[in-house]
């Protein structure tokens, strides 16, 4: 069987291939970044799908337009305000299949086989993954508490004249909890116009903050050439099993593209979801609904942090993320939490291992724990084990 | 600003682009592929919607697995018995939005920049300009009365080494509607054996026959080697918004390849959508809605029929299709169908060019008209208002 190199180079996501032990009711899964689900506004959820259902049933359940329900894509620009993202119009956003699916539009829409993609070091695989698809060369830029080093992504720029693609999760980035400095994002919205390098800014968890009073600027809030990719999604602050997500780009040849890729990828998104997003966000005040996440959040991020404390190994490095989903833990040199992955589920405890975000250089000692998901007392007991089974192989 | 080769190479679907004149309501149009939305089954959508809202609406809401919905895919294993397919199991059967998303996969997968597909001389633009992502070479192989020349197919793969893939709509295709006889059904499956080439069965429509007694047999029913993959669809038989196909194969490696696509395109599709389906599909017999849409169609069909035997120039051609959604006509050689669809759109009726369909020669005096989704008054006017037109540049 003949499969392309595109196939040939394709890899599993690490994440989603946890999903496989999610069927044992005993698991306690800090692996994936799924929401809380007790926090999905159900009763709401109904009323705007009987409204949707009541108004228009006919044209919800009908093949339409490409670039997305023209009321949610204003919902949308309204939305992007925050993120300091001012006159965005409904004609420049695309609405996705969450914005995973606009990353893996924009690698077929920028790579060529063996393009470079500039990502921070530590990454998310799903992006990686999607972008293996187009078979690039990868470089990681490292972080530090500011996010990634600017500097260190200008010297790999010149380095590098192949580079197509600069991708970053600069809020609460997965898996680290980092996020980049405002002072770092106005640099690097000038260092993708000076070098005319598209930025591909995934802020999934942008909402999520819980130690400031706002939402942070965008590094598209200070694109002045038209280079800066802003995707955004409903899955963490909404409810993702709809899959509505978006891409906004105020250059017409790249929204162009990212149009057709649509077209052809899948015509357009599920046009029941979009309407009952866009009815939901008409008819309730999501900011309320955002408040909660992030009290519930905060909570748990804090618990959980206390439980690592007390249970982990002393010398374990941990960084206190401001938002998101994600605690992000360096282990003492010596664990491999990829080989300790199957010991783990066999104690019903899962994670993300470390190996999964490296872009570049491997680093075996880390792992990712999820905040969002677990009620406290599988957040405690998970924490529990790990800390058990870590300390079998301490030194 | 640099795009890859294949966003370069990317064209719009000239099907989906008559989408920008639908927002005038004076439009007549018989361009693109939609079913007749006064036969959704609205009610019952309603009602099963509540039930999943009901039932379990968190897991509706929430991220789910790559694969779909389980308890859909056994009932898909069922629908394609119709087709002759037998034993097919829920493990071999991935949910994609539509079966245009795995259209794009099927490229991805087998189709390095430069090799060739093989398709109907005459197909469906929307494979054509999706496979156009992996920027491949495009060979068509003519049809008769009984579908693709298989003779010809198979010099056409002696002659082509680097053929990659097979594209064939088997059952009244789009856009002439012509099915493929039983006998060279089973040849194509015994020459994707024979030369180790998959075969992408894409059947949308073959539930819609309007003058048999039962669906015919697939391609894929005759597969001993596992070349054939599957394709089917709920969006002609149900609602088309909801995005919500499949790809079957009963080979493993092939499966895990659109699975690992589907997993970094979009992670899985829309879980409440899924479910939906699913529900309507164990609540209701969908086999007598179906039969309500053979019954309008086959009627809309012999109308427009009979108007275009009326109306247009009397030296068109005009293949009668036993089913699907559309109807090929070729006009006298001097017209030009694409240089007319300006004027036409002025007279406020559309049609589809034959020049969007065809692969290698281009052929410029056919066309392509839908006659599902428009009422009957309007297929007349449609029609009327076309011949008129056409009649005006016949010598």
């Amino acid at each position: 069987m003949k499969f392309s190199n595109r196939a040939n180079n394709a890899q599993p996501s690490p994440i989603r291939e946890t999903f496989k032990y999610l069927n044992d009711p005993e698991i306690i899964s800090l692996a994936g970044g799924l929401p809380a689900p007790e926090l999905f506004p159900v009763p709401e959820v109904r009323q705007a799908m009987r409204e949707v259902l009541e108004k228009d049933a006919r044209g919800a359940l009908q093949y339409s337009g490409t670039d997305g329900f023209r009321r949610l894509r204003e919902q949308i620009c309204a939305r992007m305000e925050k993120a300091g993202i001012k006159n965005a119009t409904p004609d420049n956003v695309l609405v996705t299949n969450g914005s995973q699916q606009a990353l893996s539009f924009a690698a077929q829409i920028f790579l060529n086989e063996g393009d470079t993609v500039i990502t921070e070091a530590i990454s998310y695989p799903g992006a990686i993954c999607a972008f293996r698809w187009s078979v690039p060369k990868y470089k990681g830029v490292p972080m530090d508490s500011d996010g990634m080093d600017i500097d260190a992504l200008e010297k790999c720029i010149k380095e590098t004249p192949d580079t197509r693609l600069i991708y970053t999760i600069p809020e609460f980035q997965n898996p680290t909890g980092i996020t980049m400095s405002q002072e770092r994002k106005k640099r690097l919205a000038e260092i993708s116009g000076k070098y005319q390098i598209p930025v591909l800014e995934d802020n999934p968890y942008g909402e999520l903050y819980y130690d400031d009073c706002a939402q942070h600027m965008s590094v598209k809030s200070f694109d002045r050439d038209g280079y800066v990719i802003y995707l955004g999604s409903m899955s963490k602050i909404f409810c993702p099993g709809l899959r509505v997500g978006w891409v906004y780009t105020d250059n017409p040849l790249i929204h162009r593209k990212f149009v057709l890729c649509k077209q052809t990828a899948d015509m357009h998104t599920n046009e029941l979801s979009q309407r009952l997003v866009s009815a939901y966000l008409d008819d309730n005040d999501i900011e309320a609904h955002i408040e909660k996440i992030r009290a519930l959040y905060k909570s748990r991020r804090d618990l959980m942090l206390k439980e690592i404390d007390k249970k982990f190994p002393k010398s374990a490095k941990v960084h206190k993320p401001g938002g998101g989903m994600f605690i992000w833990v360096t282990l003492p040199e010596n664990l491999d939490t990829t080989a300790l992955m199957e010991e783990a589920a066999k104690n019903k405890v899962l994670y993300v291992h470390g190996e999964a975000f490296c872009v570049g250089e491997i680093k075996k000692n880390a792992l990712r724990l999820n905040f969002s998901n677990m009620p406290e007392e599988k957040i405690i007991e998970g924490v529990d084990r790990l800390g058990k089974l870590f300390a079998r192989y301490t030194k």
